[in-house]
């Protein structure tokens, strides 16, 4: 069966909605109705007459209609009756968010047998239990917390509720948005190999962000990634690298971290980009989500701060990119245009007197010199007009990494405009190249993945 | 001659102070205003009556006083003669913002020289020429750009402006704030080593922050980065790492970058923390500022998120922090405090129905029992209360690192409690336990420096 209701349902019911502030029950309830879910929404709570002024009933056996998706959030012990119940009522789906099952001891994972159980014979798909529920954005059906409602290009599936709510909070703030995103928790029933694969086939995904601390069957997780790598960009962040961290993965998801070394050599093999850091996870899907993928690995550097610049040269070297030297004639076609304090190498170096307008005469020349791939556009100064610029030469698609630091007030403006043209944006050289290396590698990747045959 | 003319004088002539926005020398005299400098201030322009109401005067020979500090932002040809005029006004220091000498060729060298001789004639000190300038802001001298006025413990030293003036606005941002700030440029008689020295005997210096591409005199710096790194912490940004960075140091500063090996080695044998990007400059430095030095390297975790829990276990691990086993007696007393989901482990995860009493009770607990060090305290759901909690530890003297996402805008709240609070704060698991662990070294380097004594 398709996942597709836990993404698009014509109708929810929130079993354990609460009308008390604060509690799971509300919140969860709260959001969806904040998010502009458009579909039917019925709170099942036997002892409210409605919740936040939506008509309540005492179990969803008593909903008039039939139900597509189930949220669930009431104790353990009832979890496995109440999927009975809603296989009567015509339930394809359900997001159990309640904790208390495997996770917590034997008794725990003898009501999740019997949730599985209900489940199988009710022909009901779960995602959870023990899990921060699930949010997709182009329904307006925000099953998690805290409230995003940004629509946008990244879907994210993470065994971390908290991992979860950090991109998407980040892609909320600096208006990127996220499409769906799913906390696993202990994936009784619908795991990562199987969302992965369906966010590879979601038109509204651009790119897939996972958190995972391992992965239930090694082979079929990267016979699906691989195939799913050909279609859009999957970056992972993922825990118990160390030995100390796999055992604590083992008793956090009952999960079986692997040999780190063995999962990074097969990320790469099946073209998966591996973050390090939650902001990484977060830094990379940006790139993926907002810049065409480069065609080679020959960067320009172009700043109006040389120590910048270097910085950005240093990584973007240590990380395997080639930062040429221009050519004499590129340089003097550079000459003519710029003034005589510009630093005419690579890094370009404009000086503190730049302003938006050499920005776009440099990559204009530099474009058309045909010796580059990829641009780092670094802004160390207030510079009005930037984002225009840089909005222009993307939408023609050139693949530009902007950052933007030391400018104070004058910033936040450019900033905003840049955002709303959705393109990525970093605040540090390095951050913004190490999100460019990646965009690099998955390019390097689908190049000589198209050569030698999908193996 | 000592430096605190720059940072402490009781009045400031702007030469080439002007009525226009936009232009450098009104940017930089109105921040020296908005900043609240309460010396005497006089604007220098021989064709203007006034700058933003200030009276101005066609010269500083015009100046009826004497005056202790000059800014200078005038054309490069003219600065060797108006230095030569500061002299005879008794001015003690200048800063010398405008470009157009050593960095532009053979003829901006040579008017690099003239300054310096008229600067030494003078018996003037001068940071510069081609800088982003000073800021001080105990003296609400904010002789630089964009404005920034935030006291804090964080003084930086940079060869780059735009470096200086990133951490200048995230500490304002985050409300830490900077006691000092300097732009070296290129550093024609002030250098790193000279600042590095006086900022170590700086009494509202807590911690020292560089940005170098290279240094004039090795030896002679890492002499006094020994003893400057016994009274305070030192944090470094390096570029000039890769061969490509090295030759653009060269053309950038005129540095010598040097072997980044030797460098490496060095910072670690006279105890500078190396940062490897301009945040994590500032992480470190906000870590130094906020925490006490941990007495040893065994870290607890104590998280509501189980996932950012095992992340930071494997950085903390990777950097060579000892996560340590609870003993039995300690899992016991956490047992009759806690409810029976929080996984009584390091790291110790509370789970979603953490409360801020559950972090209080647990590091009561945990420092009790003397086996910890230091806490990375890991909050991944809005979490009321929390940043009293936190306070009222680090107040006792314990070294916690607080890391907060994923709490949606009940967030902002607790955040700026802890900013008021003084204590830094990281949104990312990873990026918390890099500072702590940053915090660590020097903590190891400080004893190992006492038992072999300081050679």
């Amino acid at each position: 069966m398709s996942l597709k209701s836990f993404f698009e349902p014509s109708s929810v019911a929130v079993i354990g909605a609460s009308r008390e502030p604060g509690k799971l029950g509300h919140e969860v309830f709260k959001n969806i109705i904040d998010a502009g879910y458009k579909g039917k929404i019925y709170p099942i709570n036997p002892k409210a007459p409605d919740v936040l002024g939506v008509k309540c009933y005492p179990s969803i056996k008593d909903v008039p209609e039939e139900v597509e998706l189930a949220v669930i959030i009431v104790p353990a012990r009832f979890v496995p009756s109440v999927i009975s119940d809603c296989g009567g009522k015509g339930v394809k789906a359900a997001v159990v968010i309640s904790g208390g099952f495997g996770e917590t001891g034997p008794a725990g994972a003898e009501l999740e047998r019997q949730l599985v159980e209900a489940a199988r014979k009710a022909g009901i798909r779960v995602v959870g239990p023990n899990c921060q529920g699930v949010n997709s954005t182009s329904a307006g059906l925000c099953a998690s917390w805290p409230l995003v409602k940004t629509k946008g290009p990244i879907s994210v599936i993470s065994q971390s509720g908290t991992v979860l709510a950090a991109i998407a909070c980040w892609a909320e703030e600096e208006k990127v948005g996220v499409d769906k995103i799913v906390a696993l928790g202990n994936k009784c029933d619908v795991d990562e190999t199987e969302l992965l694969d369906y966010f590879s086939n979601e038109p509204t995904t651009k790119v897939i962000a996972l958190y995972i601390e391992g992965v239930r069957d090694g082979r079929k997780f990267f016979r699906v990634a691989r195939a799913a790598a050909e279609k859009k960009p999957i970056v992972v962040l993922k825990s118990g690298k160390t030995a100390k961290g796999a055992k604590a993965v083992a008793s956090h998801t009952r999960s079986l971290a692997g040999k780190d070394a063995i999962f990074d050599s097969v990320f790469k093999q099946v073209g998966i980009q591996r973050a390090s850091s939650v902001e990484e996870l977060y830094d990379f899907c940006k790139a993926f989500a907002g810049l065409p993928t480069p065609s080679g690995n020959n960067v320009a550097i172009i700043t109006s701060s040389g120590g910048s610049g270097i910085l950005a040269l240093d990584a973007s070297e240590e990380l395997g990119m080639n930062v040429p030297d221009l050519p004499a004639e590129v340089r003097e076609r550079l000459k003519e245009k710029l003034p005589p304090e510009c630093i005419l190498r690579n890094p370009l170096d404009l000086t503190g007197s730049a302003t938006a307008q050499m920005y776009d005469e440099t990559l204009n020349i530099l474009n058309e010199s045909g010796e580059i791939d990829a641009f780092v556009v670094i802004v160390g100064d207030p510079m009005p007009g930037i984002s225009e610029v840089i909005s222009k030469h993307v939408s023609r698609g050139r693949t530009i990494v902007p950052v933007m630091l030391g400018g104070g007030k004058a910033e936040a403006e450019e900033k905003t405009k840049l955002a709303n043209a959705g393109i990525p944006l970093y605040s540090d050289p390095i951050r913004g190249v190490r999100a460019l290396a990646a965009c690099v590698r998955r390019a390097q990747w689908l190049a000589s993945s198209n050569k030698f045959g999908n193996v």
